[in-house]
């Protein structure tokens, strides 16, 4: 079977991941995906007068968090189906995650990328030996083409968020925040994620509603992508406008995943959104004082906290830096700012 | 008594530090140094046909490794000694090493800088509250101008490399490699160390001599400062050339400390060396790939391997990006290369 677009009915309802899920991910990744630190900097806890715990994904393979489900997912593709191939669409890195995965497990993998995707990610994408076909994201659907691809060709759709094994893949990343925050025994009080069509978000929240139920989960969003914040408030999966833009590419989905909504409205407090100018500012800190290169979708969770969106004096907070892929030419202009 | 500088005869010679003295710096700056993680890639596994373990003192406090041996050294500080303060010279790391140990322990301090060092070193040096006195770099000792200081003041000089505990305190950086390493199941073949003064690399090799005496040590020196690297073959300590000039700023030092070199002539292996260009090649590639900010001075080492300076297939190979406190500017260029 192939899935159709999330949008509409799937053939048959997909089944909502659980904790379970997630921890056989993590054994499944196990040896491929980075185990990446939990950092905190003296810096950062002093001029928030909290205690901010850092989960760099930008040091995971690929430079995001993308890998772990895309590893998940395919490792899930039945022997007989593999050779068919996968396809995917996406914005960059879920390209790059299901690329390398693809690369590594030896199944040949089709990306339909939109045309002004980063050049970093499309030529990463191509460098793990996938195929990439372009589009216009604003013209046309990258549905569509996915699908009607992987018709011709009997391969997989390997969907970005809305897909069981997608989504507890990603919770890997939570699974490893509560235990590395166990570990130096911090009780979390606030976890906040990066978010687009809401993979990570779900799947980290399935972690901590086993690990640390009182954590209080929020999804960060950019200001005109705050579907997934607007959505929770109303009870029903809203999108964003045709027209709104932001240079976070990595999170500009068009609305929650029916999935991962199902998810997030149950275990989230809410929603954050932050300004690109706020976004620009994060990454300037990530540059400065982190020592880290974080791509603008990546940063938002960051530039939640230095834009006050949340009380952390005294609190420990946890947050996710989900990605680092981003244009040279981008960050240096970034820079000047 | 203050300690005069090192190319003369100090007033009673000074013990070299011990693997005990590594040992307790580790208790002494626990809780106060960031503990940074050892990071491995993928990537840059595949490229070199190695096993790559970087230690990325970018992430500690103050964005350099010079935080753990100021602070132990200042912590050795007695008491009564501590109100007539602390004087430094340094171009910037280990000035920013100081003034934050000093800020955390209550010891006014005063840095003596170049006035060309970078701007970022310069502004977070007084951000820690110390005094911060520029000199011209190529027309006047900053040992003298320290010197004078101290003694008006019956402060104490903090030298940034040729001292018992700063040795010491650098040294936790390599105890702290050997045990991750060890924790992951990894026998390091090789260790290369970013060498200024050389008190870093001589830190390390105290902790490995003891922990991992089969690693071969190197020193990663810029071309035109490879005087550890010429003195261990000469067998004595030579100078570099008045004119030598590289980006790395924060290798600038005339030639090994005393205490040092009888340190690192018994432990290590030899001395490597990188050009400036090649120094970017290395920035870009922690940029693009690590998703790391890494200064010139602390990207020697991973440019050594990068360049080919040393055999990685089939090796594990332990390196330290050693600070990250780049300016945007210098950054931004780096980056249209």
């Amino acid at each position: 079977m192939t899935f159709s677009h999330e949008s509409t009915t799937p053939e048959a309802p997909l089944p909502l991941p659980t904790f379970e899920d997630v921890s056989a991910a993590g054994r499944r990744i196990d040896g491929q995906a980075v185990v990446t630190p939990l950092l905190e900097y003296p810096a950062l806890n002093a001029l928030t007068g909290g205690r901010i715990l850092l989960k760099p994904e930008t040091l995971q393979r690929t430079g995001s968090f993308k890998f772990r489900g895309a590893f998940n997912r395919l490792s899930l593709i039945p022997e007989e189906r593999r050779s068919a191939g996968v396809v995917a669409y996406s914005s960059g890195n879920h390209a790059q995650g299901v690329a390398a995965a693809a690369q590594i497990l030896g199944i040949p993998a089709t990306i339909v990328m939109p045309d002004d995707a980063p050049a970093i990610k499309i030529a990463n994408t191509r460098g793990y030996g996938a195929e990439v076909l372009l589009y216009d994201r604003y013209g046309e659907s990258r549905e569509a083409i996915g699908e009607r691809l992987a018709a011709e060709r009997g391969a997989t759709i390997v969907r970005p968020y809305d897909d069981p094994g997608i989504i507890a893949g990603q919770g890997t990343c939570g699974l490893e925040i509560a235990t590395q925050a166990e570990a130096r025994g911090a009780a979390i009080d606030s976890l906040l994620v990066c978010c687009g069509g809401g993979g990570l978000t779900a799947g980290c929240a399935l972690a901590f509603a086993q690990l640390s139920p009182a954590t209080q989960i929020y999804c960060v969003e950019p200001e005109a992508f705050d579907d997934t914040g607007r959505s929770l408030i109303a009870g029903e999966r809203l999108g964003n406008g045709p027209d709104a833009r932001s240079i976070c590419d990595a999170l500009l989905a068009p609305m929650p995943g029916e999935l991962t909504f199902e998810i997030n409205r149950k275990h989230l407090k809410g929603g954050l959104t932050v300004s690109d100018l706020e976004v620009g500012d994060a990454l300037r800190f990530a540059f400065d004082t982190l020592k880290l290169v974080v791509e603008p979708g990546g940063a938002v969770a960051l530039a939640a906290i230095l834009a006050g969106r949340l009380e952390t004096e005294g609190k420990v907070v946890a947050l996710t830096l989900s990605g680092g892929n981003v244009d040279r030419a981008l960050f240096r202009e970034q820079l000047t700012l």
